[in-house]
């Protein structure tokens, strides 16, 4: 359990959660280092943008924010909010491997509190695989699965659940990956738990992410793939900014009240393509990955 | 003037319209040829897509369509409508050159009817080039004024800075490119002009098209380039791709109300680049371009 709990002891573990992530990261990787670029915003507050092209993360960021100020109306409204003052502080993280073999990985880590006391947690990670295989995906659900029933035995079919609807490209009527958690609003009106507890369980989500992803990474880093396995690469890539620019809530938003652009579109691949009307063959590795990319299966059974 | 002008000649226009672009553009390009699709919308209707991949236009979609039904309850919100049947019918282009050297274009002439009887017209044509050269700027801004100065004087002014002000990258600050002409909710009420003649402009725009885009294509088709200016060319299109899912409503529009997701995502370039924090030379050609991406020039002082 953690004793403090003000807005700035958060930050400050959201700071460290960076640090230890980027450092793992950094090692994993072998030859790409995080640069980084602190940033102000001009309404309060700022942040650490950090930004790898390694040898096997070929576009990786690991941001971390801490911004506060009048609350912009826009998101007041949205909210359903009174004007307040608020502050928001998070690690948000997209990474894009050089290899199509091996996934590329979204994790976030927030929190949100308004001068009227209201606060909450949010977050999530899924993994959106070139290529899904199922074992890894076993694994990947698993790992979450530990996480949050170590934290209270409802999180992970509910957060499995709201993943699924959340990372979903409706008019592609297709999910971006093999989905994993995704909470938002959690609070203890909504949950039952201490702010302490849900704290707990929301750094035990952003410490699973490296140790979880540089698995999947050893897996596949080695294995060999061609011209077939990048153009795919690029077609998934392609439904990866789809997904961020068209239905992406966070992303839009924060185009939307001017958010620092740069730190918000880190999550773009480096390279995406479209190609029209593009066509799976039947009964290749592909088409298995397509039928993976749907709401509801059960990993973890 | 035309003489016909119930739904059906309308959309018979637009198809010979259709027809017409794409035999001047295969001209064009010497080798790409049209393949088509013909598509049915469940709801009543359907389109014709038509896709080139060429040896200048590297990828292209020349879109027809004429759909009706019970107007979908999405769209009737949006426009402030009463549950009503719609009609409506249009031709959509946009073109992405193999050559960074020659520019982006994209056109769009539409008509909407309602079983009430309310009408419009609506359209443009605007210009992304990854290079702003300004001899072609200000031929292609002298091309759609005079066009529009046949039909209308006030036309040209209103619809060009609606189109600076429509194709707008506000997360970026930036134009889209630099500009041309825009225009919606075109009617007899809105205009003073009878049908026949607001037709007869939309179709003017229309023919404009092709030998406007034809011009500047042959102007630098021929040109040299190398590694900086296909890495400007993945930028620029990153950028064509964050305007299109972010800020055009019309992409979004069709992507949220199950429209026909191949059509609409033709507008997509066939490859994209995000490169953190892209830094431009200052002197350098792409920092004259860039200095171009704003709202208000006046090409045809």
């Amino acid at each position: 359990m953690i004793d403090i709990l003000d807005k700035t002891s958060i930050a400050t573990r959201f700071q460290a959660l960076q640090d230890d992530i980027c450092r793992q990261l950094e090692v994993a990787d072998g030859i790409g280092k995080f640069r980084e670029d602190s940033w102000e915003r001009p309404g309060g507050g700022g942040g650490r943008a950090r930004v790898i092209e390694g040898r096997h993360i070929q576009k990786g960021g690991v941001n971390f924010s801490a911004v506060h100020g009048a609350m912009p109306e826009k998101i007041g409204k949205a909210l359903g909010l009174e004007q307040a003052d608020f502050f928001a502080t998070g690690v948000s993280i997209v990474l894009h491997p050089k290899s199509p073999m091996v996934p590329i990985i979204h994790m976030n880590v927030r929190y949100f509190e308004m001068s009227n006391g209201t606060w909450w947690f949010g977050g999530g990670i899924d993994l959106t695989p070139h290529y899904v295989v199922p074992d890894d995906a076993v694994f990947f659900h698993q790992e979450l699965k530990k996480v949050c029933d170590a934290h209270h035995p409802g999180f992970y079919p509910e957060f499995k659940k709201w993943a699924d609807d959340y990372f979903y490209l409706k008019h592609r009527q297709e999910t971006r990956g093999i989905g994993g958690i995704f909470f938002d609003r959690l609070n203890q009106k909504s949950r039952g738990l201490e702010k302490a507890a849900l704290f707990d369980y929301v750094l035990a989500v952003g410490h699973a992410f490296a140790p979880t992803y540089i698995e999947l990474l050893q897996r596949h880093k080695g294995e060999a793939y061609g011209e077939k396995e990048l153009l795919w690469q690029g077609v998934r890539r392609g439904r990866y900014v789809e997904f961020n620019l068209v239905w992406d809530k966070g992303t839009k938003f924060g185009l939307d009240t001017d958010g620092r652009t740069e730190s918000i579109l880190m999550s773009m691949p480096p390279v995406a393509q479209w190609i029209y009307d593009f066509q799976i063959t039947e009964g290749s590795a592909e088409a298995a990955t397509q039928s993976y990319l749907r709401k509801g299966i059960d990993w973890v059974q």
